[in-house]
């Protein structure tokens, strides 16, 4: 296997309400739901990546889940934002867009941060700083 | 926000576990558990993005979840493989690593995929054809 991921897939309730999060609270470009594809949206990420919000009945297909679990400590997606300044800018989008604040923005010595939840419970983290450069 | 992913982290009961099962049994290249920081490993996947395995009870810690709520049907990471061969070789070498198969591969006129789990239930699709080629 090499190394590389091509698709991000995020189980939510609801495409409608995450489109209004990703697209326009958050300002990530898509097509929208697309007619006969009704199930996901696909969002273009940097070259090589797609994120995909899914309905989670369709993910509960493929995980052979039963019943209705939930968690926010699956998963959590980075973005390296370029200043201090961005950070709080996006935190602010994502809270205004529906999303939650986890905790305060950090200072540490790797770098400043903070996460968010969306309105799945999926968490984000924003990041700046050498913690940020390394990856 | 830009659309950019730059590290995504998977909560991981048992770094050792993660470490055979990623790094010696999918040949994922990593620095493994590094002295200092050993609540996480890090795998570069393409540029700009990496794979981080963090405990879970730290990203329970920014969650804010306090129970021991587990799902499998929060994320997918998919992998585009470039032939149906490497499809089934990817699949016999997570099964053969203590993963998990969830179904039998499947053929779509989008394209030729399989998915399995890893130790802790986090869904890996793998597949190639179509789909593949447009993400």
């Amino acid at each position: 296997m090499k190394p590389r991921i091509s698709i991000i897939t995020l189980a939510v309730d609801d495409l409608e309400r995450s489109l209004r999060f990703y697209r326009d609270g958050l300002g990530l470009p898509t097509k929208g739901i697309v007619e006969g594809f009704d199930d996901h949206v696909l969002f273009e990420m940097q070259e090589g990546l797609s994120l995909v919000l899914y309905l989670r009945k369709e993910v509960d297909k493929i995980s052979g889940q039963t019943n209705d679990i939930r968690s926010s400590s699956e998963c959590i997606l980075s973005y390296a934002a370029t200043s201090r300044e961005e950070v709080e800018k996006t935190i602010d989008r994502a809270v205004s867009a529906g999303g939650s604040l986890c905790g305060k923005p950090e200072e540490q010595p790797w770098g400043y941060f903070a996460y968010f939840k969306d309105p799945d419970g999926h968490i984000w983290e924003v990041l700046t700083g050498p913690a940020a450069d390394l990856k």
